[in-house]
């Protein structure tokens, strides 16, 4: 790729593409549009212009979570600061989101000069100093630094699945760099043979003396891409296992030994009896946080747990460090396989869903609808609320992804996210159920899946206002009311002469023609279900009943 | 206003009412549900729930511009940091806006727990961390330290007139608080009668030799509360006098001795000249930021200037500290009073705006019925791009309010804070002017002002992208587009049942027909001027020149 004008820009993005990068999520603003051009000429790398930063941010990071990675273009100050909220949920959920800030040139920032997009007083570490917070490895590149800088900094996000953040002087963009330094070399997890050989020692004397062994697997398992890992394991031991809402998708649902989501004390019966009462539970990259957790309601003794995390293991309250995860699971695996046959052979019985009987159409036949309607491979994506709670109890057919963000919980994040994930892998089918209160957050996005043409399959849960939030508090106070949107308008407002398939429903029988209609979209299709507003879906009931107590507690 | 359930919530909202607010802009979030209880239920602050929090930060933006200071409540982490981009506009922009944030209990923080909204680490500092940049105080409540730390901060916006940061744990803001403090008492600023003394004798010294004499007045004497001051000053004595682009409208632009925006080598020959030529040229709260000033295009001799800033005051090049702005007026006023006759007088000849003889609907055409349109006391919006270079040429008629965010220039500023002026203001006219680009980053406060009522006049400038941008760098670059709206859609598609006059104007006789019919508007009226893609106002072409040579340089 060497030319007689290879830049700093050609060479970040020539490592973008190279880790697997194929589109740029972000606004243009004076310090980037530059390096845009730059963007614009690459042969593999897309520019995506979205309408706002906040919303590049969740692009991108839907993006990242069907992807090797993501990349994010803003400028300095202003957009940077706008796009901040989306960087952390990629933190805090651990995706990586290259977000790459177009900055003043190095003269104008070491004069310290009064420019625009800056807080007027000559320091321009402000910003750096605020993405330090939320983001894995920072550099202010300068020619001297880049080629180095960027490697550094890009191996960090693909290592630790987690942002990064770049600033790049509009100067320095147009720099020629001379040096183009072959494959990037990422860092590697440290394993070490004895801790790994004594971790299986102690695995072994569990698993041995256990009659019932249960497996727990949550969103880290998938971000350290272990599904695969995972599923061969799950194939060959009969393991019953679950997930939490935020790993939702890491396992085949179809597994005849899934039992469904693990909740805390909001989890079915069998699900918490199965999970609970294991002599050993196996758990993979789990976090019990509080939502996921029904407010901190897992009763489960550490004692009893053999734990995986990124780096380390823990075997009870003894922990193994230098364990990367795969070389536990692997260990785990070859474990299980000898000694499973001394343990009680597990029955599970999943209660099946009724079908509701009558045309009114309320949560329970919606989400009954919705899982008749799903197909092997969709995408699934939920806002928070009520549709991130009702989308939580739905078994999915094999090979789907399911994308919530069930710990960072930013209302708004799943429109703009579909879009990314959209753009990413536009064979597939999509499917965001999102409500109406998290839809006014981020909306524009709709307009630029119309511009691109995109067709997934909206259902915009409309129940007058944050339904979410008056399960947890003030039912009937206004401010959990929200203003009232003509909501089959807004495809037609947002996108001039596209087309797509608009339509309303409020009794079940209209949702069925509908959801016939609609099995393989050809345009964008945005469907309103209309719901009544105090009804919640029973998961989101039991889970709001611990958090109402652990807010004035 | 003490009763038997006096809480933290309580005395902050009525230390809020108490200097001057009416209204807190937010989203609920689970961690400030109970404190809204309390909002609901005050008899002076209303609730004004927006679609979303940069928004929401932006429309308390707007309403600090035309009242004391304004309020904002968000929830912790996603909530204060999707604002943070507004703050950082406020702080740049000195708007006092005191930021309210509803953070976990003290318990759940103390004791690190896993929580949603939390980046997972068991840190709860990281967010404060942050917003330490962009506010000028903060505090973390307690039940002992709230009466005393809010005095505190809110003592800090209004003497700073910067944002500060609150934040309010969940179970704090339900806490009975015993002690009510009487009056706010705020922190002066120092005066030095010695200080002031020299400064005079040195002011008189440089006065009484000059022959021409100037004033240029700036944002900082808005926010400062000097437009009473320095119009008296500019009654009483025969001095021209103009704004930068930043403060415009803080002087009274139908005075015969107001002679037009000042903006460096950008400026209309008879400014530049008036101003740059000037043996003393007196400043007012004057940034000489980068874009204001055609790339520091200004040539201006600092030994020719006394330059009065909030605290203290320089003559040539000897600063004279501890002077409030408010004393250094007015003691310059009672000097010029006496020296004035010595002067050469002015004599002020502003071109007239030629009324263009086409029907082709451009830039210049549409100035020009702009500026025939306004009347006294309008609230005047304008949003970053060819909308703010065009209003910033406008004559204002008197006791009009001009509104852009011309230094921290964060595109899609103006309709929420449109949102804000207006609520705080229902009863004066409102003209919003943005650009397509812009409107689209924030366009679903129009839902908000259509929910509420309110009747601005919105010209929504459609060239079809960011043609600012386009003026900068990458005219006909693809990354300069944006989605195609269907404008005139979009009043009725975020306004279910909501009246509003929408028009689209392609022609001058139409926007003629328009402007008449709209004069005192009963609705929401918005109304789609369809520009071309390329023209730019003449004031945005000489700013931009300077710009490209300095992106690059």
């Amino acid at each position: 790729m060497m030319t007689s004008h290879y830049t700093v820009a050609d060479y970040l993005l020539d490592r973008l593409a190279e880790i697997g990068i194929r589109h740029l999520f972000g606004v243009p603003g004076d310090f980037n549009l530059h390096f845009l051009d730059h963007v614009i000429s690459h042969p593999v790398i897309k520019w995506v212009g979205c309408a706002n930063e906040l919303n590049a941010a969740y692009a991108a990071d839907g993006y990242a979570r069907v992807m090797p990675a993501a990349a994010l273009l803003t400028t300095s100050g202003v957009g940077e600061l706008s796009a901040i909220n989306g960087i952390a949920g990629s933190f805090t959920e651990y995706l990586p989101v290259i977000h790459i800030v177009g900055t003043p040139t190095l003269r104008s920032q070491k004069n310290g000069e009064l420019l625009h997009h800056s807080l007027g007083d000559g320091n321009f570490s402000h910003f750096s100093h605020m993405a330090k917070e939320v983001t894995c490895a920072q550099a202010n590149l300068t020619a001297d630094n880049a080629a180095y800088e960027i490697d550094r900094v890009l191996g960090a996000a693909l290592s630790q699945r987690r942002p990064v953040y770049l600033s790049l002087p509009s100067d320095v963009a147009q720099t020629d760099i001379a040096i183009y330094q072959g494959t990037l070399a990422l860092p590697q997890p440290v394993l070490s043979p004895t801790a790994l050989q004594a971790f299986i020692n102690a695995a072994r004397e569990k698993l041995q003396s256990a009659h019932r062994v249960a497996l727990l697997a949550d969103f880290l398992a998938d971000r350290f891409d272990m599904q695969l890992s995972l599923n061969r394991w799950l194939a060959e031991v009969n393991l019953p296992h679950s997930t939490l809402l935020l790993g939702k998708g890491v396992l085949d649902e179809t597994h005849p030994l899934f039992i469904g989501t693990y909740a805390g004390a909001a989890s079915e019966p069998h699900v918490k009896e199965c999970i609970e009462n294991a002599d050993v539970l196996i758990t993979v990259g789990v976090c019990f946080a509080d939502i996921i957790t029904a407010g901190f309601s897992q009763n489960i003794n550490q004692d009893n747990c053999i734990s995986i995390q990124p780096e380390q293991a823990r075997i009870g309250r003894t922990c193994f460090s230098q364990i990367p995860m795969r070389a536990a699971i692997e260990a785990l695996h070859e474990l299980c396989k000898t000694l499973q046959d001394e343990w009680q052979q597990p029955v599970i019985t999943r209660p099946e869903r009724a079908e509701p009987k009558s045309d009114v159409l309320d949560q329970q036949a919606f989400w009954y609808h919705i899982q008749q309607f799903l197909r092997p491979n969709d995408l699934v994506l939920t806002d928070l609320g009520t549709s991130c709670f009702g989308a939580g109890t739905l078994n999915l057919p094999s090979g789907c992804t399911y994308m919530s963000q069930a710990l960072w919980e930013s209302i708004g994040f799943s429109l703009p996210a579909a879009y990314g994930a959209q753009l990413a892998q536009p064979q597939r089918r999509l499917i965001l159920l999102v409500g109406d209160g998290a839809a006014q957050l981020t909306i524009q996005e709709l307009g630029s899946m119309l511009r691109d043409g995109l067709n997934p399959i909206i259902f915009l849960l409309n129940n007058q206002g944050y339904t979410v939030e008056r399960a947890i508090h003030g039912p009937q106070q206004r401010y959990n009311d929200i203003a009232t949107w003509n909501w089959t308008q807004l495809p037609l407002a947002l996108g001039l002469g596209k087309e797509s398939f608009t339509h309303r429903v409020t009794k079940v029988q209209q949702l069925q023609q509908v959801l016939a209609q609609i099995e393989k979209p050809q345009k964008l299709t945005f469907i309103e279900v209309v719901l009544p507003p105090m009804d919640i879906p029973e998961l989101l009931m039991h889970v709001t009943k611990s958090i109402q107590r652990r807010n004035v507690a």
